[in-house]
């Protein structure tokens, strides 16, 4: 009998707070005297705190990567289908965290938050925050949560920037990085699209300079178009024909403006979805962030320069069909790990699914991260 | 001594205005009663009246081909480098024409245009056209210019898709289809980069429902976003990363929403750009016009099928690094045409400059093209 409750779940979860009051110096320059980081745990840190593993989100997601809340049951984390006992990363043997990061808008310290300098939200005034910058508020909450040293650190595109800048910025505290669906820095093409979803918020008449939250409103135009192209940019081509091709919603044009074909309509949904509970301001700042990973840019644009301090064992995948971060730019990441003798796993896996492909359960990927879980927790004593 | 004056530039041209007052009954069944087309014309039509030659323009461009305006000798034809004396397509042994499509905003009837029934512009109540409405709209035009046969119809992308309708729709006005960087319908992708442009208009305040030339404002927001996002798929990956690669502008990241990179700045120049000249209502129709076109519809997908009626000699021509419509979808073309027993010449140019190809004069291609014209004014005897 299916009772539709996933007994491979982490079950109901309860996010916490961490407050900070330690300064951070962003890398802009700027300083965030007070803030909180959200954040969410599965499974149990064991006695010698070896097992402790730290989930990085990207763009849209958030620290709830696993579970589902008391209150609604529907609210199934970002990553649930990775995380949870007997998962690829399993909670039986591993403490996992997710959290939300400095700039977000799910809980932790943002754009929304009131600045406590002024008493109103912060708005366009909250500075911009880098990859290094959220790499370095975690290592507060790391430190928060006793955690020295983290077993992994892993995620996807934005995500695996994360794991990446940790390798550099605290090579001592952590030791095996998964670096999935990721580049070394973004291309032209890339900013490009950043670009264009940050204009079309910063030109929507309710974005107000960033102070929309005085005025009620909400850029929910921008925020629809930002995502429409966004979203896009996560899908091959091929899935796109597959799911949707050319098909037309009542058999034939209708010659109008409304939703003719299914992937219009589809894109509209997506869009109108997201600028229901995304923060545009928090929006701007990630595809900024994107925008500058660079570790190669101190460096001459040396890649292996910039990776030389790093000392974890890497797990790198990449998916065929993936646009936004091809292959050949895990293969830059890959290339510039063994010109430092580290070790390093790769893989290049055959899904049709575009970039998103890093959030889909292909069981030859995720059988690929069981495995090299297992190893980290016969080496953690897990 | 350079003068600064291409000797072989078709010179001065004159666009002229031809009135049609018979009704054309469009593909979505409304009819417009009355309407004008501006053309250009250079080089002169022969004795026989058989080297006619139609250039079908694509998403932006407009009448003005080639030459140009006595008032501004910087505005020259959007195909210049491929029309005029001793250029391939030549015009001293053709007679070439360009043509402003119905809808457009260059002097044709279309949105902006005053309704006869209602005495205002048109706006939101335009029709939509088609690809097949236009091809109609320029056999008037060939009728009205005393050409029964055109030597030739040619166009890029958008203009290809024209030349192939011609082929289809008057198989017996046209010898040869020149039908460059083209594709036999739009992609789910393609469909829903468009998609995002018109969502990114019509949701503009400035919009009105499309009746914000009573208004006296513009939808330039909008406009600026949908072309942002349209140019990226002009250009390739590679010749992004060639021209602006991550160049800064100011040499170091200035953490603000400034445009940082070069490719910011230059995507936000083309937007402001298109904005100050482009109708809003006409790209809203042609993007529709794009998202519509596909011959092998009406035959449950068998292009094959769909292209049987077509008796023309054919050039397709497709660029490598062309992401919107790749090499493949003009081999779809080609293969429904050899099915056929069509006469089909098929070139792939390996040019590394993306769907905007077609406009450059890469050698290869040119000389390729000045071939096939040779050929078709040998036939002529032109």
């Amino acid at each position: 009998m299916d009772t539709g409750i996933d007994v491979r779940s982490v079950g109901v979860v309860t996010p916490r707070t961490a407050r900070f009051s330690e300064p951070l110096r962003l890398k802009s320059g700027a300083v965030i005297d007070r803030y909180e980081l959200v954040y969410e745990t599965y499974g149990r840190l064991n006695a010698d705190r070896s097992n402790a593993v730290l989930v990085c989100h990207a763009l849209n997601a958030s620290h709830h990567a696993a579970g589902f809340y008391a209150e609604d049951a529907q609210e199934v984390g970002w990553w649930d289908n990775m995380i949870g006992p007997g998962k690829p990363v399993d909670t039986n043997r591993f403490f996992v965290i997710g959290v939300n990061n400095l700039g977000g808008c799910h809980g932790s310290t943002g754009p929304k938050s009131v600045n406590p300098a002024t008493g109103k939200p912060w708005g366009a005034e909250f500075p911009v925050v880098t990859v290094e910058d959220w790499v370095a508020a975690q290592a507060r909450l790391a430190d928060h949560l006793g955690i020295g040293q983290f077993a992994a650190v892993m995620g996807g595109s934005l995500g695996a920037m994360q794991s990446l800048a940790w390798t550099v910025s605290f090579p001592g505290r952590i030791r095996h990085a998964l670096v999935i669906a990721c580049a070394p820095n973004l291309s032209a093409q890339n900013i490009a699209f950043n670009e264009v979803a940050r204009q079309a918020i910063i030109t929507d008449p309710d974005f107000h300079g960033g102070h929309y939250y005085e005025r009620g409103t909400t850029p929910k135009r921008g925020l629809r178009v930002a995502r429409m192209v966004g979203h896009i940019t996560y899908l091959s081509d091929d899935v796109m024909a597959a799911k949707f091709g050319r098909q037309l919603r009542h058999g034939r044009p209708t010659y109008s403006f409304d939703a003719d074909f299914e992937i219009e309509s589809y894109l509209r949904h997506q869009g109108i979805k997201f600028s229901e509970y995304f923060d545009a301001n928090t929006y701007l700042r990630i595809t900024k962030a994107l925008d500058y990973f660079d570790p190669a840019f101190e460096h001459r644009g040396d890649l292996t320069r910039a990776l030389a301090p790093a000392t974890a064992k890497f797990l790198v995948i990449s998916f065929t069909t993936d646009w936004r971060f091809s292959p050949e730019r895990s293969r830059e990441i890959v290339k510039a790990l063994l010109d430092n003798h580290r070790e390093v796993t790769y893989a290049e896996i055959d899904a049709p699914h575009g970039h998103d492909a890093f959030l889909l359960d292909d069981p030859r990927y995720h059988r690929l991260v069981a495995a090299y879980f297992d190893r980290i927790g016969a080496e953690a004593g897990a």
